[in-house]
């Protein structure tokens, strides 16, 4: 299982902390509220001091698919978000991008319904790795995604599964029989008392079930 | 109707046409693709240079909206978009930092199923206008918003509505009778050969429709 952790805080506190952990982390994930501070200047920051580390942006693309995938591609992402809501031709825009620069698609299935049969196209259409994703804004109320990943495990079993939503290192083992390819967290690291600290555990309790 | 104009290409071009056309115009928006480029520092440098127009950053916020839309407000923006596909809770939160910053939120219906229902919701929570929107990625087909605005005006005699995708000043006399507050225009104006006479053919039709 790979590690991505998303920074949504400001730029010179996250490179500040993403220069403690680059080593424990599978990928980086330049957050929505970043990429609306800094637009693609951050992906810029992030590959230049890290030319080897994988990138992320999430733009949750709605529209315009292959403009803003080409956009952050050519800023040096390695892949981007596109929301399971797009209009099918949206995904495809993204999917023509990520081909042209070598790029990959993760499909954010946030707020998506009929997740499952939405996810059967998408694969269909070539997205790289599907989300399942506990809105922010919903975390308050202790949701969390484990459901949703293990419908979509039960009917993918092949496929490139992601899982975001306010994943703390508990909630880790509870993820495990449904095998994401990349766990996703944000703030239960980059706004840890002890980023080093959180993010070597959460790396010890991946590295345990390999 | 008011004209708002989304500025969708690279900054410093956007803003050689801005100054040619900001006397002709009612909103400026910042585009997404804009926003993905330079972030907010694009609506700050709108700002700083017209401190009396109004802007709009186009962020389509789909989660963490009271976050994401602070940002905005803060930067110097008096509107920001939500996607009506949002979680109630996400556009809360951005109608929370609109409170708080004297902002206002354009929800952007885009894909939203059932959208006269949702818009009922979208009202009654205090959104300011609803924008019906045919994706960029779907204006090759030809599809237009015409027949979403009749519906949702129908529906909603008093509500304030915008209406985006792809409008050209051919379309302009066919929305008329469905009174839009707002009509969105990008491409037609900002890759015209002459930004300045197609922004002062746009304000002539509207203003003869006052």
């Amino acid at each position: 299982m790979k590690l991505q952790i998303a920074f949504d805080g400001e730029l010179e506190q996250s490179l500040t902390i993403l220069r403690g952990i680059h080593d424990l982390i599978d990928i980086a994930e330049i957050g929505t509220p970043l990429i609306i501070r800094e637009g693609l200047r951050a992906v810029r920051r992030f590959r230049s001091e890290f030319p080897d580390l994988t990138l992320l942006a999430d733009l949750k693309i709605m529209d315009a698919g292959y403009l803003e995938a080409s956009l952050a591609f050519e800023a040096g992402c390695d892949y981007v978000t596109v929301l399971g809501l797009a209009q099918d031709r949206t995904v495809r825009g993204a999917l023509e991008a990520a081909a042209s620069f070598g790029g990959r698609v993760m499909v954010d299935l946030i707020q998506t319904q009929n997740a499952v049969a939405r996810s059967f196209d998408l694969l269909n259409m070539g997205c790289h790795v599907l989300c399942v994703h506990t809105p922010f804004d919903l975390q308050a109320d202790r949701l969390n995604p484990l459901d949703d990943l293990a419908q979509l495990r039960s009917a993918l079993p092949g496929a490139s599964l992601a899982v975001a939503g306010g994943l703390k290192q508990g909630a880790l083992q509870a993820l495990i029989p449904y095998r994401p390819d990349i766990v996703i967290s944000g703030g239960a690291i980059v706004s840890a008392s002890d980023p080093v600290e959180a993010a070597r555990s959460f790396r010890r309790k991946l590295d345990e079930n390999r």
